[in-house]
């Protein structure tokens, strides 16, 4: 193989480790969130099994990264993507961690009487849609998918208030509900970063694609 | 100037630009608790000012480094030195984030009566440490200095999980402190946060120097 080829083979498999990585995340969520709704700890192990998948990954694909710009020396196109891999690859690692937050609340949770939910499962659909389609946007580099990403995580700001609300009035009204009350609103706060870590995710792959920084609100300005 | 001469001056100019970024979120977090622990309104003006200043750098620094890559095609040391300055960038920039939370928070607690803040000031002393002490171990390229910063968050999430406790009775004990009660929590994620980006940073700066990845407790494994 020439060089170059050699070079387009360990982009491929560099994107495809982030896109495993991303799958993973995507269960880990999914899994997370049956231990709270569906009431099933045995979910708890599976998602940290998982995260020590996530863990690994999260670990050579820096290192692949910073092989491939030391071996390669790329410019343009390519070094965005590698940067841009660099960063998905930090904020899937902590979309993994809020996961195991969740699956561990949710196992407190178990303890205690059956609690209001809120908004929970909406914004359990639309961060892990937003985390789906942020992937697919960095799979297809497609700029339109991650835009539209980026414009649902004000949809997810607006669940989690009213969560919250919710949560702080049934607080008010029940004393006996406070503890679980606020291990719902902390589990609402974990998918709300999870769609700010899609967010992110999106805005990367803007930039990757058209070399454009769009973060901090750069395009409003 | 020889390239090699550019190249280290270039470095100088990342290095103190980072270390630019890191000295104006230790003064948002300084003034963000004097929202809460004060209770005085107009620091929240101040700590958004920096906010703009830090994310124009963060902008900055991760285009700086983008093109150092390409222009210098930097190997070993040098491209460690700009990957930990890409993930110190972004952790900044979220401590920048998590500084504007405290203050936005601090001042819906100014409209209702004083609580109990719990270990909130003794929680930003550890963060603030931290994340000075994370900063002067990037800057010297100090190694112990690095490890000690990490094992102080342990420390941090003890004292947050007392705050919690303690203000969770509180509420417990009095429905209308509810919705306060929960804005101090909130405060204590934010610090605890801080401090988790702080870890990260000090992660970074033993990678950067001994080449070396701990993160995911590699080193006890």
């Amino acid at each position: 193989m020439t060089m170059k080829r050699h070079f387009d083979a360990d982009l491929d498999d560099l994107r495809g480790r982030l896109l495993r990585m991303g799958s993973l995340c995507e269960e880990m969520i999914q899994y997370a969130v049956k231990v709270v709704v569906e009431r099933e700890e045995s979910h708890l192990a599976a998602v940290e099994e998982w995260e020590r998948q996530v863990n690994r990954l999260h670990i050579e694909i820096d290192d692949l990264c910073l092989r491939l710009i030391a071996l390669h020396q790329p410019a343009a196109g390519d070094l965005r993507l590698i940067a841009a891999a660099l960063k998905i690859n930090s904020d899937l690692e902590r979309v993994g961690d809020q996961a195991v937050n969740v699956a561990v609340t949710g196992v407190f949770l178990l303890k205690e009487p059956r609690i209001k939910l809120g908004d929970i499962p909406r914004m359990v659909e639309v961060a892990a849609g937003m985390l789906k389609d942020a992937l697919d946007s960095f799979a297809r580099g497609d700029v339109a998918l991650a835009r539209e990403v980026i414009r649902r995580d004000d949809e997810e700001d607006r669940l989690k208030s009213q969560t919250f609300n919710e949560l702080v009035h049934l607080m008010q009204s029940d004393a006996s509900a406070i503890q679980r009350g606020m291990d719902v609103i902390l589990i609402a706060r974990n998918l709300e970063r999870i769609a700010d870590h899609a967010t992110n995710i999106a805005e990367d792959v803007v930039f990757m694609v058209l070399g454009k920084d769009i973060r901090h609100g750069a395009e409003r300005e």
